[in-house]
């Protein structure tokens, strides 16, 4: 259970025929009215029909359900793509008897296809909506992922829940980040967009698999009212934040083929604008990424790897940690052995960086980089 | 032969004990006199010691020889690598009896150790330039390229030849990309540097492996004037471009672990610098060289690198082709069969994206990204 353990949530997961072998594929969240709805879009320029069609319909704070498909993502899929979109929010408004402007609709996969409405609109009639809906809602939206992604969190008398799917750009078909989360919390349109977008900050944007954004990426967060508190907005925030940190992890350990889950966090920067895109720096090198796969502390690499920013570095006041033993400091080796620190780089370590004396702090999360990433990017899907 | 072809230089590459196995480690380029000198070095700002050095060394557009060692960056060693770095001048300098301020010094290999100036100094004595000792300069310059890189042109009465090593980040003993070009012209060291900063924008630049520039790139071209010949700019500067472009593909075609070189090819943007922006987004996607190394012509890869660059892009406009064969048009697929064109995925291809009607053009070369690479990346070195 997850998006439909707060109050005043219902959800249905169907197979509708977009995937083959009868895969769930459709899914559906309804709470049953209006209510204060806030979501993140992805920035790429490249963002496909449903991500455009769906900012309009959350533009003025409100949504009534939210529509997802997984199997085609429904992009650089130009006019046809466009209509189809529309379409499908008009279908899932016929069958919930409310406006399409309060469906907000997702589609993930492939990119190249027009989303098949003739199927959707099938899965929408098939599509019962229960409060035990939300595990067939979290599997519906997976493509391929190895398991399904759900929280769920009590707050001070209110309730947050949360699906995912993604494990950052593995392979095509995972290529996007969902993530669907409700509370039954008493709160205002405006309010909510800043809660999610202050959670989504430190979360969905600290997972950072291979750099890259999809044309498809989106978090929205439905507020129901149904406990009927009003929590303060720090609270709400806390707890909308801890659901999408788990949830961020839940991507990052499921990422297909890595073998390695890291933080990399970066101290000491000027500001966190300046930490953050030297963090980035590192989690994306693939030159990093492939140590980690290694187990090989090789903080040259890291230096190297920030000094790509551009940043301008004190290099005398550089020092790099894993899992807490310094190899780096003064901007020169320590001389530990790589060989003794080999045994704590498994399963997930820290990579801590430390620039100078600034306030400026990141942490994201990252991967390996494995040769069974390649194997299934190569692979033609 | 190589950057002994022009008239006026001698050559030598030793074994001086930094790497194992006697393999040849410290090469030596010998001009006879201060003559004029242009160089490039890398933008990374943990800049190893030997380019902060050569930087100031060549700033008055003039230097005798060149002296490099491979088997150790010399990089974030902080100031005991500084000290050696200028004490590598200073012993060069000793040997040829000249200024150490007209000595440009390079280093590759791993970073983090300090390089050896007591073996440094044995090479150098060992050393005996000659006009053969060009072969072995070009095998002494190398990490774990797989073959010396050299090439020679005549021009219309002036000669130029080159040596380079690298093969893109393929592992971290080739991070650097390094680039020694002589030529007999004679040329005032101003318009020297325009020569090379334009021969090498369309080449070293234009070649992106995994989007990185390390701390040790650096580029040299010396004129001996011993030809007597002073071309024109544009005669020198083709000359100069074509032995660059023909290193670079050298380089990426020894990029180990790579099985194809493409070319990525931007048409239409608004100008250059967003062509190349583009280009570079679509060269650095690990998911889109991933699709390489499948033969897969995956297009929604490619228009999803193109909007992760944040930059407004016209859908409708965009056309993407592979060897000519267009897949997408439009903005929409062209429903091409992706098996009818696997078989031209091999070797080498071109993948041409026209986004707009702009008069901006990027070419960049790239390779595959495949679990090789990763691989070899993985281990420890």
């Amino acid at each position: 259970m997850s998006v439909t353990y707060p109050g005043g949530f219902v959800a249905a997961g169907v197979a509708c025929g977009i995937k083959s072998d009868a895969m769930l594929d459709l899914a559906l969240i309804d709470a049953g009215r209006p209510v204060p709805t806030a979501a993140v879009f992805t920035l790429n320029t490249a963002a496909a029909p449903p991500v455009i069609l769906s900012r309009r319909h959350v533009a003025d704070g409100w949504a009534r359900a939210v529509v997802v498909n997984s199997g085609c993502a429904n992009a650089a899929t130009g006019h046809r793509g466009h209509a189809a979109a529309l379409r499908m929010s008009e279908l899932a408004a016929r069958r919930l008897r409310c406006e399409a402007q309060d469906v907000i609709v997702c589609s993930t996969g492939p990119i190249g296809d027009v989303v098949p409405v003739d199927r959707v609109e099938a899965g929408l009639v098939a599509a019962v909506p229960d409060i035990g809906g939300g595990d067939a809602a979290a599997v519906a939206i997976l493509t391929t992922d190895r398991r399904p992604k759900q929280e769920t969190l009590d707050g001070d008398g209110f309730r947050v829940g949360g699906m995912a799917k993604g494990a950052g750009m593995i392979r095509p078909d995972m290529a996007t980040m969902l993530g669907f989360l409700t509370t039954d919390a008493v709160v205002e349109p405006a309010r909510l967009q800043r809660v999610l977008g202050r959670a989504v900050e430190v979360s969905f944007n600290a997972l950072d698999i291979d750099g890259c954004e999809s044309t498809n990426d989106t978090v929205v967060l439905m507020a129901s009212g149904a406990s009927g508190v009003e929590p303060d907005e720090e609270a709400l925030t806390a707890a909308t934040e801890e659901i999408c940190r788990r949830l961020a992890r839940q991507m990052a350990e499921d990422a297909e083929g890595a073998t390695r889950v890291v933080t990399v966090e970066i101290d000491g920067a000027s500001d966190s604008q300046e930490a953050r895109v030297l963090a980035r720096a590192v989690a994306d090198s693939a030159l990093v990424r492939s140590s980690f796969y290694g187990a090989d502390p090789n903080w040259g690499r890291v230096v190297a790897a920030l000094g790509t920013t551009r940043i301008e570095l004190d290099l005398d006041a550089v020092s790099i940690s894993y899992d807490g033993v310094m190899v780096a400091a003064g901007g020169v080796g320590t001389g530990v052995d790589p060989d003794s620190l080999s045994s704590k780089l498994a399963g997930a370590f820290t990579l801590r960086v430390e620039v100078g004396a600034g306030p400026g702090a990141c942490s994201l999360l990252t991967t390996d980089l494995t040769p069974d990433y390649v194997r299934f990017n190569g692979e033609r899907s």
